[in-house]
């Protein structure tokens, strides 16, 4: 059964699955997009992703190619017809094919594309192993709010941590302050046990995991403070971690290859992550 | 006879021209490109705008797909399949088609594109005409010193100065400073007679008609002075213009609804787009 993959309207085998070069994503990066994670067959936080997708898209001044329900009948069509029960759905919108010009054509119908690929199953313990980040200056623009496929510096300082040995790269502000991850957002536990992630602003991303968290935090009592913290306060922290529709909770144990804590997966992390799994599972956490 | 447009190795019809969806330069703006003016035949600058893809491409670790020669015989063939004698070349290259992932794939084959477009011949009376612009917040991220299809900042800049019956948005740095144009270099010749440009740097693109420009002005013994300027400054000037491959030298005469000077092409402004069509022309500039 060849992959399929579906692009503006018609279902077709992956190999063929093409867009004109005039295609204003191709030309320039006119578009956002959308990353959902599927497990045992279930869209996980599917509402969070497409009610996102919509505020990318106004941000963009981009008009909604599709209904919700339009949109979610596509999704489910392309998993089915992919038989994938564990995967990664991508959406994109752009502003469509128009001659070239930079300014927003008047009549472009938005391209949509949405694909499907398979992942592993959720494993914990592979999880739990944890990655290293490296930090470099955030060169991104100043929207990085919205979720455009304008991700070429985002590409090239995760190819960075990827050269360095690691897994994803912690961009730092003008201040030395920690943005996020080129792909994820960044997280600590101090030694007082407070859970510390950036506040959302137009530098960062609002994550879909992140809220997820912020929710599994509050349902659990958890000490949690949305501030920047800097490099030196990820080495001086007892725990950090990652989050991402793709990463879920990923303990983080080194940074610029020295040791955050011990070095390992915390403990707080480890309890995240599980109560995170627990949420994947059954849609709700358990007070804890 | 179909527009023909190079993709990949192949001459194709214009409507056919499409690239695969995971592209990266459909998923990540993980590409460059090139415009060059074609006039009466000639390809204006070709020897620069091919040297600056290069340093362009170079700068994002991506392969060069052709050699010159080679990139020269497609550009050549494309204008020739399209019978074109005044147009607008397009040259792009991207990192080529992968399993979507930020980081750089091992294997990929960098893809690339071109097409060319015709536009009316040179004509100074309607470059003179002159041109509005607006100024709004530089968002752009931290190396527009290269040449990437990263361009939705850009776009969005443009559509902005549209919608307020402009031509283009001259974007102002942290500190007021004008950077550039969308897609143009901004100029103002000084109540002193001097001309000033902002200093190439990373928030900056090289622009190949500013060298020509720049080349002119010493050429000729004007002053010139490589230093950024505020709107301020451009209000207080006696001429203002843009420069880029596709609007030559084109006067400026108002900035936010004012007028710069009285409101029209400027003397200086006029003799350098001369000046430049002298070069359109011979190919080189006499002494002034």
């Amino acid at each position: 059964m060849p992959r399929i993959a579906y692009v503006n309207g018609r279902y077709v085998p992956h190999r063929d699955a093409t867009v004109h070069i005039e295609d204003r994503g191709y030309q320039f990066a006119d578009g956002v997009y959308e990353v959902v994670a599927l497990l045992k067959g279930k869209m996980i936080d599917k509402a969070r992703h497409l009610d996102r997708l919509e505020r990318s898209l106004e941000a963009l001044s981009l008009d909604i190619p599709l209904s919700r329900r339009a949109m979610e009948f596509v999704l489910g069509q392309v998993v089915r017809r992919n038989r994938i029960a564990n995967g990664l759905i991508y959406i994109q919108v752009t502003r469509g094919v128009a001659p070239r010009n930079h300014a927003f054509p008047k009549n472009a119908k938005p391209s949509f594309v949405v694909t499907v690929r398979p992942i592993p199953s959720f494993d914990k313990q592979a999880v739990l192993a944890g990655v290293k980040v490296i930090t470099a200056p955030d060169i991104r623009w100043k929207r990085c709010d919205i979720k455009t496929i304008s991700l070429l510096p985002n590409a090239m300082l995760k190819q960075k941590a990827i050269e360095a040995g690691g897994f994803e790269t912690w961009m730092t502000d003008d201040d030395g302050y920690i943005t996020e991850g080129t792909a994820s957002n960044a997280w600590i536990v101090t030694k007082a046990g407070e859970l510390r992630t950036r506040k959302l602003g137009p530098n960062i991303l609002s994550g879909i995991t992140r809220a997820a968290v912020v929710d599994i935090a509050k349902r659990q009592g958890l000490k949690l403070d949305e501030h920047s913290f800097t490099k030196d306060d990820v080495l001086d922290a007892q725990e950090a971690f990652l989050t991402s529709a793709t990463s879920f909770v990923k303990p983080v144990t080194h940074i610029d290859g020295q040791p955050i804590g011990d070095g390992k997966a915390g403990d707080l992390t480890t309890r995240l992550l599980e109560w995170y799994a627990e949420f994947l599972e059954t849609g709700q956490v358990e007070n804890g």
